[in-house]
Formats: structure tokens, C-alpha cells, sequence
């Protein structure tokens, strides 16, 4: 779960990206980084936090020149150090090289070992690494050409940016898993930015020209832009997790707006999975467009039951005798009477372990609620995603080992219901303006079916050298 | 406007502060701050930034005790500095004295004056200095009877939080302008935390016993708590801004919650300033409640039109080519096409110079609506406030030399309704569970009938010493 | 132990000053702060640490003005906060004053018990605060009139300088026991800069004109420099220990330059306190002069057989399993086989608790010497210092309470000799261009002869109010 | 210029590693970095700053096991990055490898040019980066073998401590050029450090075992310690400027202590170059034992008349309007009247562009001296060091292009000398302890014949990405 940005030919090409990225930051908070090329070389700063923390103005002169990439990175379990920060960015045989990536490699393991054998170091623990050293290995002499030779031999989901000295490439993988759009700026000749999400484009008065197409690889230099497809383009899957939890409300993916779908996924959930209840709540903030939907169709108010704090950051200190709800509470709390003695229906978007979601059914009741039911805007969560969003093992999806009566008995909930996959889909298609296929989205993370053909997706070697 | 907080007999009273101040954190986001005593001395930290920031565990350990106050200051124009930070805590005569300060005193230049003319230094621009000096030269001996000396002779608005090495005492001003809540911890005897607002307590498993009254002095020490009237109490003018804007949604104030208030405001103002609309958003996140109730009484679909970033900053650095909307565009976003070709109910909770408004309505009509109808939750901002809240001057509160008409042209908004003073009342008076009077607030920003007689409020004189 | 600065008239006052510290930083590393003037305001700035990481040139041009006082403060034991930091700055009835102070009061205790009793408010333990008190509650109009009203109550050890609007004034005690000196910067009618030490002034390219004269006031401002003599002048006891240890070797005191006094201690040490020795080594880098004249004195060759680290900071990770001479090692080397089968006499300035001098005779020893005979090149330090040297209590001191032959057994040395009081006077009596005379110093440290009747130094009541 | 330490078979062999580092901290200020080995994995941290700031006991604690390896570095003019601080740690197909270098590779650039053509990436520009992309491509299975392998190929100097995750190697140049000392430590059955000078070997308890030989490998693992001469030892040419300048003067090299040869330096001088002089003064600090040596076979007094200050960070504000010799004077002052009426033998150890010199000359001439005869304790610096060192370029070595009279008249001295070649190796072969030969030094700096045939050192290409 990251965020990728690239623009080529404006003379303030990094801050461009450094706006780009503040309008990406949902899709990863832990690090930020900006590659900017001067025609020459390459500048390059990646940092911890949030790109409003990481970039001074002085940090922005330092990275001059009119292209530049950018990419914010997700907190992944595995720990957060600087290293693993990208744009990446190195010297090869042809120059220097920086790459920006959203999405996963399930063959990175098995490359990595064929590329140590053939004597590559590697300085870090991302699959991102392996397509810079099979780039650098190529024999082709352009760009383009060693870029497709080397994602010939990668599998799995890649919407990637890569920065040369004087030209911008983006790629998205041939499923076109994660999300890739390509916009123009005001004044500009021929489409010169590319974003995971046109919320990007929105900032910086860029407009949205389309999508970038499954297997596409879009060269952008003083030539103007160049389309051409040196990977075969597979049967299109598009993350569907975008639309329910990832992507901002106002982004468009495939024509539709992300905010209309999530009232849709309500609106199907209440017709899939009613409830006897008196008000309708969501579980700010993710919760509250389908919440939205799911009144407006069961015909019950929709009611801000739940409050959610702006100030929580990653950790707190509690007290050694500990409060009752502590750790939901400091995101959450209950909105004085609104809940007392009411019927609830609480709307949230998914269900991962359940841990929380008890203790959210439990601060409802507390508060007064007769009874909750929960009502979730997707299908049970069961299986791992292995292109590029972080999500616990099986074993830890609640879903992939329990009924759905047994969830709602964990979580305490008087009923649960989840959406069906098909009702999902629907919501998605019956969007206005969806311009894409029924078939064409990958829900391996609900149904198990995988997009791309995995014998065993490699597990992770342990990571033999740790940067403190 | 800050947030203050005080507890008495918890083995962990620094940590508990810590949260109860995390729960004010929307009162104020420039600096935090605790003095603790452990029954002997007094032991303080302040510190810029959010509570979550200032404090690492380390500190929390070094403010032992059972006894704790803090405060959470709002960024001020005149500059941010941690001298300016509180609890302030002195030594004098009777021992050492700590205190927290929410509100604003009418007459503390001439105070100060009068005291440097008897000698005394003052080492930071802030009011709540004269009442620890006044404190300090009471010819009394207890320190409730010193407290009482020194609030005898300052006018203005407070609520106050003292912490000595032995008792906690809190004291809210005659008219109870600004709030000042009584709790109880699971397990006292008595009473024994105090607060800005009952979200405080939420966190901490604390109960609601009570608000303190016009001009109440609560002690709080071993002999458990007393309670005493030394000011005579005034007219009860309590500030109906809380509820407006200022307050937690999910917070009581009087008995009312903040947030049904708010849609009482919004269903209120439908009916006084009704619009011909297809839908009502409102502007994120203080106007979504009002939006709520405007658009149930309206009959209108409710819309999340616009979205609000939660990652903004105080700075951004802006290219220099500049953007359109720039400035609003990185806090307000509109939503792919749902605002396209609508006519807009779109939904604040105030007018303050107008610019903002003006750069949102043009974002939303830019979006593709095709009227945009301003509806505004409260009634036209004309005065300044003098008692605890930041407010600019009358010259630059655009409804104070304009017409609503003038304001609705300058916002470029095909048209302007302003909530009533009586609208407003009654929103709140009608709200459940409000268990006041419909006289008993001050409005003196909307109505310029100032709860205390001031004749010509003291100007600020420039700040002589800046701290840098 | 402390240094001050001051300047008038130069537009770069917080520069010059900034620089001036750095030259004064022996004097004090735990803290640094500068106040400048910039006719209208005073602007402060202080931080802990060295006065090179304490100001960046953002923060030196937040310090306007052609007038500037600056502080640097010694760690003290009772703890470092910045809230001790100097200069103190303030506002009274007359406008801001801030004041730097390099002494210690006698009667601060007595005289803050009288203040409180009178309603003061004390925000930090330094005894300066009760100079700013008593200055701001002085009946005189003049800024002079009240600096004398204030020092006329105060008893002990001042070189002060204070800061107004539009003025700079020094002031030093009766006794003149700690040092100030007037300079002139190039271009100014008249002398314009004052400092602890002459080295302040080679830095800037300023000259020295004299030494501010004991109970003299000099005051600096538009009508350039008065002097007066507001405090009756007492006997002139400057501290010996300046010379002996404290004072930079190219600093000048009354006409001898330290370097110069340190050579005169060693010769006369050589012949007080003879020793068999192959080589005399000294303990670096206080040591290294006394050495070199005790050399030559006695014939006997000078080594440097001990380094001393530049690296040293303030405290280091030290393994568990522990290491022989830990802490002094990380200090002090010896010098490959320099030592070895000598015997050497190693000479100090003073012995404290007799500690370090243990671990370094023993460091010597098992670095091959065949004797260690240890000459101190001062008298045995007995007494504390009640006028601005941080000193152990009497009974931390070693000599206070035990006989030369007893420490020296304690440290393990073949033989140990003092400098006898006589000598050490004599040592800077005779030192080329001494222009003060024989009877002129304090001390006390040595004799126990305190320069202030001192009926019972008031002790330290325990700080009420800690700032972590 | 640089510094390496190595331990094996120590419970805190980070904490050992960091001491060791702290002893060797004067071969480089601006990086440190700690590699650890639990036998399992590596552990690394790096930071910019001096060893004591850089690692904290949170940090240490993160560096487990009982195999270490760290450096420090030097700053160089190049620009100093993270990412070019040391050691080097990645993985390749066999595990884990760290390395920390001393020297410089002759060959890197052309080595990179063929590594790069097979496909390699670097992502720093250290020429230590080469090193392990060779070891890495090697078709040997032994970790000893791979490096052997790899070290066939480069040319140059190179004192290299590798650590795997069960195993400690160190291995010398052919020619020996940089300094690297094995030890051992208390309790150990086999030599279990290494280290840059036997300093490091102090602060530990550990004692000197000998010098690493030229070309020799010496293995530290489970099996003890095991040496072999992978590489054909060369004619030893150890560098004589670590006696001149670089080494610490408690450091022992081949058998003599540096203080005893800078001693022996300064004699020798007197003899080759005397000088009509009172007094005999260094340029303090490393001018200092050479003074001495001067100071008695000329039978002249010895004189600390120049001062250096212990607080000198990297960059000083300065005021607009300029002081007079600013730069020398924030480093040096000259001690009262110790110059005044003197002719003055100023001793240096090197004069590299004559700017410097030129501003001390005239401090010392401004501070009354009537003569000023400079005197060199080595021989005039003539050529660019391409084995660690870090010099200017020829053209700005002043006695490249310049006769000794005419640099002394650019300094404005009186006279100036220079010690001879010759001269220099006398100095250090009849220095008590030396085990050496005569002829076993590389002094390529003084006369141009660098110990190993270099065509034409090839010159750094421009660096192509720069991280900020």
C-alpha cells in the first residue's frame, strides 16, 4: 500500500511532487521520498513521517530540475527504517536510475536468490530492488527496453515510475492491479503526470487524461509521450479493495467516484442484509458513506453516533491501571445520548481480525444502544493479498477460520451481515459514470480467486540484516 | 480558547492529565502542559506541539504524584512561544502554586500595571500572571482565601484549575462564561477531576457528577471536597460559540449534546433561510451536523460533497507559479461529479472575513454546481470576543461593515442566509436533555451585548520582551 | 561559574556577543543565552548547550539591535534546566531589563523570603531573580538609581551586566571577586564592551581598556559612558583560583597573564616541594604550565606523557563487564613507553575529592613509572566557595578533612606537595606586569578566610518547583 | 583517512567497538557506523556525527552479539552523506557482509566501469562498494577465498575489517600502507581485535599483539585465529605522515611511540634548519612534541604562546563587517605577552596551501613578536596522496608550485624551513622502540614516488545522483 507520483517538463518539478504526495499521503504515512532530475543527474530525499514533516523548503531547492518522482510508503509490519523508503535510486552502467512502486512481486524471493547467484548485493529488503538489478543486467541498450526486459520476469502487481536523467516511464503490470492514472498540466503539449489516484492531479491543476492501460508502459521525454505495450496485456483485475477501504472518497477510478460506490456497497448492503434498528451509525471515518447509503435505503436515520479523533498517532501512554476500552477510545468515543436505548445498525467497512471491532460493539452499548447489529460494506475478509496490500496471515483474518454467526458472537453484535461478493460488484458497476467490465476485478482477498497464477506465493526469507 | 484539566488522588494523576488534555486537544494544538505534586512539591513540563508530541514516557515519569493540572493552548496571532505556555507554576510565601487558565481577563493591563507600580517583574504577556501576583500579595493565609482575594479584583472570563503541593481548586467566573465540568473517578469517595468538557472524563472511565457554578471555588484535598460561593455570582451568560463551533461534538454542555445542537441549528436554519437546493453538503468537518438537520428539514438529499484532509499542517510550501484554490484546495477537495450540475445547499457554521468562504464557494462551483446557496448555522459575526476566544478585530470580521447581501456577493454565492440570534437560542434550549435557561448566554459576537459591563476593553500594549 | 558579555552601539550586537561567549566557553557549557536591544524592545534568546549548537543564524537574526548582553552557565549539581539559563529577562514598571550574572549572593535566601513576604513570585532558584526583584521594586526613577537601591541589600560576589531599551551597564561587587573588564570595539568614541575575560575581546578585534574597579557602575548609553561609584568600595579581594585554574591561559588579570602565573606556580612548587624525579608530567591540560616552570626550575626534563581526549563528552556507555580506569581512560592516555621505568613527577592544579588523582596515579603506574610524586600547584583545597565556584560540600573536600601525608596515601602516590599559600601569591605577584597588589586576593578555598563576613552562609532551602 | 576496529568472541561487542572507535575518533569526526554478528544475522547503524552523539544505549542495545566491526570517517571535500558512512552492509548469495575500509583504491573507477557493464547497481560512490561487488561475484565458496578473490583485483591501500555473520577478518595491503594493529583481550585464548592504532586497544584493557603484515589475511572465528597470505606481500611502504600529523601521540607504529618521533622530528629540524630565536612556539595541537624536540637541541625556551580552543565546531557565524584574522582566531589566540619583543621559532607540522600559515604568522606578529621563523617538521608537501589521505590537488599544494623562499615570504615570515626527506626517516628509524627498516615507507606526499605503480590515478567521475 503506497502512493507513486511522476511529472516531467515543469521547472518546479519536485514540489509538484511534494504536493502530489501530501494528496496521496492515505495510501502510506511512514516515509516519503522525491527524485528529481536536473537533465544531468539525479537528486534524491527520502525521510521518515509524513511529507509535510519530511520536506523543508531547503530539502525542495536541493532537488532541482523539471522531472521528478515521488512515493509515500505504508507502515508495514516488518518494521520502519529509512532503507526501505523508496523512490530507489542508483547508478548502473548506463547512468543513474531511480524507480517508484505501488504493488508486490510474488516472485521477488526466488529472482533475488537467481540474481545473488549471479553475484548482486543488495542493500534492502524490497522486491523493488530485484527489477533495479534486472534492469541493470539487461543487454538491451535503451531505457524502455531494459525496463521490459526486465519486468518480463516479474510476476505480480506493479504500478510503477521510473526516473533516467532525462525521462519518465510509468508502468502498471498486465493485470493492472493497483491503481495508475495519467493527467496533464495547464500549458502543457502532451499528458506529463502520473499519479495512483487523480486526487493528485486535483491539487496541483492537472487534469485527468485516463488511465494507464493494463501492460502499458508510458515513456514521457523531450519527444513528447510514447505508449507501447512490451508486456502482454493479461486479463484485467483491478483491486476492488480500492473502492470499499484504500483510495480517497473523491478519487475516480475506472469512471466512477469512489464516494458514490461506498453508498452503493450500503445501499445493496441494506437490501442483502437488513436490520431491525432505529438509527443508522457508521464507524468513522471509512464507514460513513455506506452508512449513508444504507439509510437513505432502509429508511432509518443516519446518525453521527461515533466521533473519531484527528490527534491519535501511532502510539500512547496508558496508565498501569488500565481504562476499560482504552485503545478504541482514543480514536473513538460516543456521541452523549445519541445512542441511548436506540436500535443500532453499524455500519463499517471491514472486519480483519475482529479485536476491534468488539470493542467498538462494546463502547456502543456502553453508551446505551439496545441493540447492535454490525453491518459490513464488503464480503468476509479470508484470504492474504499478495500484491501490495499489507494484510495479516490467514490464520489472522478472523473470516478465513470462523462462521459469520460466530464473528457476530465474538464481537458481541445482536446480528452481523456482510455484503456478498456479487452485491460488492454490483455496487462498484452500478456506479454512474463506471466505464469498466463486471469481470474485471481482482477480490482474491474475499473469494481466494487469485489473479495471477500463484503455485505458492514465496514466503519471505528471514531478513538477514537489520538497519537500526 | 484552551482546554484545562486537574485531577486529585490518583497514584497516576501526571498520565491521567495527559489523556484528559489528549480528549481537549481540539481547545488547543499550539502547546500542553502539567504540573504534578507529589504532596511536596510541585514538579512541571511544558512543551510546543500536540499532548501526543510533548510528552514521551520519560517525562511522564518525572511528574510524580496524586495530584496533577494541565492545559492545552490555541495558537495565537501574537506569536507562539513556550513562555507564553501553561500551567504557570511560581514559588511565593506560602509555598509554590500552579495554575491553568481557560478564559480571558477585561481589565489585566491595568492589573498589571498597578502591580509593576508596586514592583512587581512579570516574565511572560499573559493574563493568568496577574492573577498568580494578586495571589501572591493576598494578606490572607489559605490559599482558597488568597485565590478569592485575588479573583476579587479581576474581571473578565475564567476557569481556572490550582494546583498547590496539597489540594486541587478550581473556580469559574461569576457569568460561568466559559465551561468548567466536576467529575468522579471509579472508585473516589468524592468528587476529584475537573475539565474543560466531559470528553475529558470519557477517556479516563471518569463520571459526570456535575458543571461548576457561576462563581464556585471547588477545594479538592484530603479532607475531601469543598465547595464555596466567595464571588458573588452574576447573571449566568454561558458562551454559546461552544456549541456552534468550539466544543466536541460528543461533548454536553447544560445538559445538551454539542452535536444534536448543532443539527437543531441546521434544522432551525432551514426553516428561517430555506433554499432551493438538490442537495446540502456541508463544509468538513465543523458543518456537517448543521447539514444534517438542514437538509432533514429540507426534505433535500444530505451530501459529503467536500472532503477534509487530515494530514494538514500549519506551512506548505507553495510553488511559485502559483495554483488555483491552493491554499483551501489542500484542506477542502470536492468529490468526483457529485456536485455536478446541482444546485448546492452548501452548509458552515460561520463567516469570520469571508476569504475562505469565498475561495469554497468557488471550488464547489468549479466542480461543475450549478448554484451555490451559503446557509450559515449561526448568526452574521460581528464582534469581537473578549472573553477567552481569538477572534480578529472588528475591522477585519467582514460582517460587521457588510450587509448579508454584500457578503453574499463577495463569497460569489448566488445566495446568503444567516441563522437568527433567537434561531440559535432555541436550538439550543429545544435541544434534549438541556437543562438551562434561554437567557443564560452570552452572544455578545453576534449580538455586541457584552455579558460584563467593560467600558473600553484595555488594548493589548505591544509585547515589550520577545522570547525567541 | 559563569561568563557575561555585553555591548553598545555596534549593529551587530547579538553577533559580536555570540562570539564573545564562544570565547568565554570555559567558563560554562551547560548553557547559553543572549538578549539584545534594539532601542524600542528587548529580544531573548537561550538554550542549553555550547553557544556554537545553541544559536543558528535564524536565530541570531531574531536578536535585533545595536545593544546585547550574553550569558554562558557552568552544570551545576542541582540540576540543568532552562529555566536557569541567563540572561534573565523581564518587564516591570519602567520597560523590559535583563541581566547576566557571574557571582553567587550570600543573603538570596534571606532576601527572597523577605521579597515573597511581600507578595513576590519566583519562577526560577537563581539568586538573579532577587536582583531583578529588588531593582523593580526600588522607589528611584533612573535605571542606575535602582540597580544601586538593589545592590545596596545584596551581599556576596556580582559582576553583572544588565540590559534596558537604551542602555548597557556593568556593575561589579565591592570585593571585585569575580573578574569584568571594559573594552572598546574600533571605531567607537568610547569603551563600549565588557566582558569576564580579555580573551572575549581578541576575538572580536576590541581592546582592552581596564577593569571595571571594585563596587564601580558603569553605564553605556546615547551619551556614551559614565561611571560612578553607587556601592562603597571594600577591600579588593579577587579570587586567586581564576589564575590557578579557572581563567583561560591568554586571558590577562590585573596585568599578569594567566599562562605567565601558571609557569611562576610550577617554579615556586619546584622549590617548595621538591621532588626525585626523572621527568615531570603534567596532568592536561589545566596542569601543562605549572609543569613547564616546575621543569625548569628543577632541571628536570618536561614531558607530555599523558594525552587528554578532545572528544569527551558529558557521559558515555560503559560496558558491564567493567574496564580498569574506566572513566579516566576515556579522559586521559599515557604516552606509549614514555613513562616507563621513570620516576616522574606529575603535577596538577588542585585536588578535590581525590578520586581522579587515585585513578591517574595509578594510570601512571601501570604505564611503567617507578615512582609517581604528585605536586599540586596550589595550597589544599579546604573550603567551599560561597561567591560563584561550584564546589563540593567541606566534607567532599579531600584536604578538609584529612593530612597531606593521609591523601597522599589515599592516591597512592610515593610522595605528594602542596603549594603553600605564600607561594602561590607570590607566584602572581611577581609575575611580569602584575600591576595589583599583594593583599588584593580572596582565598578562601585555601585559608578559610572569606572576603564577606559571613555570619552562616543561609543554606539552599530544597528547590519547591522542578521544571523537568 | 579513516579508522577501523574489529572484535570477536565478547558478549558487548558493540559496546567494545563503539570505545575502540571513541580511542580512534581523530581519523575521522564526520560518520560512525557499528556492525554486529549474533551469529545468526548482521545487525547495522550508522549516523552522521562523532562516535559519543552517534550511538545511544537504546542503540547499542539494538546491535547484539559477539562479533563487531566500526569505522569512522573522515570529511571529505566531496560532500558528507549518510550514505557514504561506514561499514558497508549487504546481502549476497552466501549471507550477510559488512566491511569497513582505511585507504583507497587506485582501480575503483575502472573496476566500476566493468562491474557496471556486467549488470551491477552501486548506490554510493565509496570505492569500498567495489570491493564487495567482487566478493559477491566470486565463484569461491569460502568466505576467505571470496575476499582473496576479490582483493586480486584492486590496487591501492587498504586496511579492511569484514565481518559474516559468524566470522571476523581483517587483511593488509601488500604494502602496508595504512596502519592496522592486532590485540587481544583479557581472558581470551587467541587474539580476538584489530584496530587502526593500538590506542583503541587501551581504553579496552586489551594489549598490542603485533601488527597485521603486509598482504596477510587474519581470520577470528570459532576456531581461533587463523593468518594466511592470500596476496603476494609487496615492499612494505607504511605511511609516514600517521607520524607526522595523523596518529595519535600516545599510538605506537612499528615499535615507536609517535610522541617520541614528532620529539625526534623537531631535533632534527633544529639541526637541519636552526633559526635565531628567544623563544621556541608550536602551532598548537599537533605541532606541540616536535617543539619540544626543537626547543631543546636548540637550547631555546619552550612557550605556549598560542592557545587552541577545545569548543571549535565546523562552521562559525561571522559578522558582516569582518574581523580581522576571524578564521584563525575562532581556533587560536596568542597568550599575552609571552610574543611581545620575541624573535619566535613558530614549529608546524606541514604547511598544505599557506593560507592558514600566512594568518598565523601575522596573529603572532600582531601579538608583538619581532621576529616570526617558521619552521616545518617534515619536508614541503608537494603531491596528492592516492592512498587514503585526503589532500588537495596539486595545484593548490602550495609547494608544488613554489620555492621554499618564495612560500615563506606569501606567509610573511621571516624565515622559513622545512626538515628533509632524509631527515624525516632518521627521526622516526632512531626513535626508541622502532622495529622497522629504513627504507619501508611510503612517503610519495614529500618526493613524488608513490609506493605502487600508478599510470595515472584515475580520476572520480562526476558523482551521477546525489542524496540530500
Amino acid at each position: 500500500m503506497c502512493g507513486v507520483f511522476g511529472v516531467y517538463g515543469h521547472p518546479e518539478a519536485a514540489k509538484l511532487t511534494y504536493l502530489g504526495l501530501h494528496a496521496l499521503q492515505h495510501r502510506g504515512q511512514e516515509s516519503a521520498g522525491v527524485v528529481s532530475s536536473d537533465g544531468g543527474r539525479l537528486y534524491a530525499r527520502r525521510a521518515m513521517g509524513l511529507v509535510h514533516d519530511a520536506f523543508s523548503s531547503e530539502d525542495l531547492r536541493g532537488l532541482p530540475g523539471a522531472l521528478a518522482i515521488g512515493h509515500v510508503r505504508y507502515s508495514t509490519a516488518g518494521g520502519s527504517f529509512l532503507k526501505n523508503a523508496q523512490p530507489l535510486a542508483v547508478d548502473y552502467s548506463r547512468g543513474s536510475i531511480a524507480v517508484a512502486h505501488n504493488g508486490n512481486l510474488t516472485n521477488a524471493e526466488e529472482l533475488r536468490d537467481l540474481l545473488e547467484a549471479r553475484g548482486s548485493i543488495f542493500q534492502s529488503n524490497s522486491d523493488t530492488e530485484v527489477i533495479i538489478h534486472l534492469l541493470a543486467m539487461s543487454k538491451q541498450k535503451a531505457l524502455e527496453d531494459r525496463i521490459a526486459d526486465a519486468l518480463t520476469e516479474v510476476k505480480g502487481s506493479y504500478s510503477l515510475v521510473f526516473l533516467s536523467e532525462q525521462a519518465l516511464v510509468a508502468v502498471r503490470d498486465p493485470n493492472a492491479i493497483r491503481p495508475l492514472v495519467l493527467g496533464k498540466l495547464p500549458g502543457s503539449a502532451f499528458p506529463n503526470v502520473v499519479a495512483s489516484e487523480p486526487v493528485a492531479f486535483d491539487l496541483i491543476d492537472a487534469e485527468v487524461v485516463r488511465e494507464v492501460l493494463p501492460g502499458e508502459m508510458i515513456v514521457i521525454d523531450k519527444n513528447g509521450l510514447h505508449s507501447s505495450s512490451p508486456l502482454p496485456p493479461g486479463p484485467r483485475r483491478s483491486c476492488v479493495f480500492e473502492y470499499v477501504y484504500f483510495a480517497r472518497p473523491d478519487s475516480k477510478i475506472s469512471g466512477a467516484t469512489v464516494y458514490e460506490v461506498r453508498k452503493n456497497l450500503g445501499r445493496i448492503l441494506a437490501e442483502e442484509q437488513p436490520a431491525d434498528c432505529d438509527i443508522v451509525v457508521p464507524v468513522p471515518d471509512s464507514g460513513v458513506a455506506a452508512a449513508m447509503g444504507f439509510a437513505e435505503r432502509a429508511g432509518v436515520p443516519f446518525e453521527l453516533g461515533l466521533t473519531r479523533s484527528p490527534y491519535v498517532g501511532r502510539t500512547f501512554i496508558e496508565p498501569e491501571q488500565s481504562i476499560r476500552h482504552f485503545g478504541v477510545r482514543l480514536k473513538l468515543n460516543t456521541v452523549g445520548d445519541t445512542l441511548r436505548g436506540k436500535r443500532v445498525a453499524l455500519i463499517d467497512d471491514t472486519i480483519v481480525r475482529g479485536t476491534t471491532s468488539r470493542k467498538i460493539v462494546k463502547l456502543v452499548r456502553n453508551a446505551g444502544a439496545k441493540e447492535v447489529h454490525m453491518r459490513i460494506s464488503s464480503p468476509p475478509f479470508r484470504w492474504p493479498c499478495y500484491y501490495g496490500i499489507d494484510t495479516p496471515t490467514r490464520g489472522e483474518l478472523v473470516a478465513s477460520s470462523h462462521t459469520t454467526e460466530e464473528i457476530g458472537r465474538h464481537i458481541t453484535a445482536d446480528s452481523l451481515g456482510y455484503l456478498s461478493i456479487d452485491g460488492m460488484v454490483d455496487a462498484v458497476t452500478r456506479s454512474p459514470g463506471f466505464d469498466g467490465k463486471r469481470g474485471e476485478f481482482c477480490h482474491a482477498c474475499f473469494s481466494g480467486e487469485y489473479s495471477i497464477d500463484i503455485t505458492a506465493p514465496s514466503k519471505s526469507r528471514q531478513l538477514p540484516l537489520l538497519l537500526v
